[in-house]
């Protein structure tokens, strides 16, 4: 992209903060995201509808083909960026947004159902993370990502009580929204009844259990359920559950942020070797 | 503290966001906690000098007994918190600050001496986490969190290219900072030195390293050694490891955060029987 003549920003320097054109139809959901691995992941996911993409000359400059190879004409975007000055990519994002110089508007990825998402596959290891009531957007974001990482398939939460994807969702998930099914149910007890239908074993992680962890063994469909940044699993969740493990933490730490609690749950079923 | 009367709050209601009182002599350096775990931690650690307390009504009654016991006479705070509402409260925060209804005016702890905080102690498992040029507050606090629930003595960093202790770093320890060590150091390849010399097996986590973490065996004193969020461990900190190693994630992702890795490093470490 380093060499490649951007077009004029189209917004006028005095554009009022966060100002949008009327969106064409079709458009009306479109969102922006922003930083450097969000933006890329969704330039790369062909399913993801891509609108307007917002440079900023040094990002440009730093990504090189990284970001020329995701703009050309039959990329989803269809064009190359624009280039803009960071404060002018600020205009169009929530204040104090970390873009990294770089923002895409988009449209929302079509939503996920939990049995087109979850049926499990005969080979290699089935696994979902499923959420009740974890609120903060940063944590669900920071899930993602490490759902991604540990070859998690799809993510399950309620449509109430938990955020919408926003930028900074997707700035956390650092390009995981991408490709971890993002699965949105209204009752989440129900949705355990469905998963256990599809022969998943729902692994709660509780801080009252008193099996740990390291001693379960997971078998080929895992739904690994995790409660709210306060109160942990509610107790309609936890009797869904097949099993309560904990983590071994110290007895005067309460507990972990729950995205950090996730991501060593993941990394340990991810390590062990399936069972029946 | 339900039953308690407390004193009015001693700012006007008209007071311009964040103005502060002159500090008395001494106090300059006072800076504002807040949140339950962090300001709660901070009253029940008698090292910490504390001088004003914010409660939030329904907090107050949330909290029970859990606040009053730190608030007695003979506390650290040395008296009662003074009632306030969630807008008085939030005019000594940054802006944005999630407070939880509770904010405490404190002393900066002391620094800790490098040999002190980590001359290893013949029982049980010595570790510490170092920190090479990780920036962002919510990552160093959050990491301070990980490295109190897995028995971390202390956590070192440089005095610059690392963030000051503010309010929102101590929310992300969620009370950690009054368990773990804080020591700043100005040059980090000299405290790697330092550290060996102690007796300490230095393990860098490194995405291009080749061994899995998992087949590592620690031994009674280990420092764990983090890069920056981007750019991973500088060669310099790199060379100065005695081994490098890395976790096991999925080839798509590139890397994990930097305290999400932490958890689970720490997590690994800690669950594994200690070598000679």
């Amino acid at each position: 992209m380093t060499s490649r003549k951007h077009s004029p920003p189209a917004r006028s320097r005095r554009a009022p903060r966060r100002q949008r054109q009327t969106p064409p139809p079709g458009q009306s959901d479109a969102r922006w995201l922003y930083g450097v691995h969000a933006v890329l992941a969704a330039l790369a996911n062909p399913n993801r509808r891509c609108h307007r993409l917002l440079v900023a000359p040094d990002t440009a400059r730093r990504l090189g083909d990284r970001l020329a190879s995701l703009t050309s004409p039959d990329s989803s975007l269809g064009a190359e960026g624009e280039s803009a000055s960071r404060g002018e990519i600020a205009r169009f994002l929530p204040a104090g947004a970390v873009h990294q110089g770089l923002a895409l508007e988009v449209e929302p990825l079509p939503g996920a159902d939990l049995k087109t998402a979850c049926s499990p596959t005969p080979e290699g290891a089935n696994r979902v993370v499923v959420l009740d009531g974890v609120t903060d957007p940063q944590n669900v974001g920071a899930i993602m990502r490490s759902a991604a990482a540990f070859g998690v398939r799809a993510l399950v939460m309620t449509r109430r009580h938990a955020p919408p994807v926003t930028g900074a969702l997707a700035k956390a998930a650092s390009g995981a929204l991408e490709s971890v099914a993002l699965v949105r149910v209204n009752n989440l007890a129900r949705s355990l009844d469905a998963l256990a239908e599809l022969g998943y074993w729902r692994l709660g992680l509780d801080v009252a259990a008193t099996t740990p962890l390291e001693t379960f063994t997971p078998g080929p469909a895992l739904a690994l359920v995790l409660g709210a940044e306060d109160t942990g699993l509610r107790r309609l969740t936890a009797g869904r559950c097949d099993e309560l493990v904990q983590l071994p933490i110290a007895p005067l730490v309460q507990s972990l942020n729950v995205s950090h609690a996730a991501a060593i749950a993941l990394y340990e079923l991810a390590r062990k070797p399936l069972g029946d």
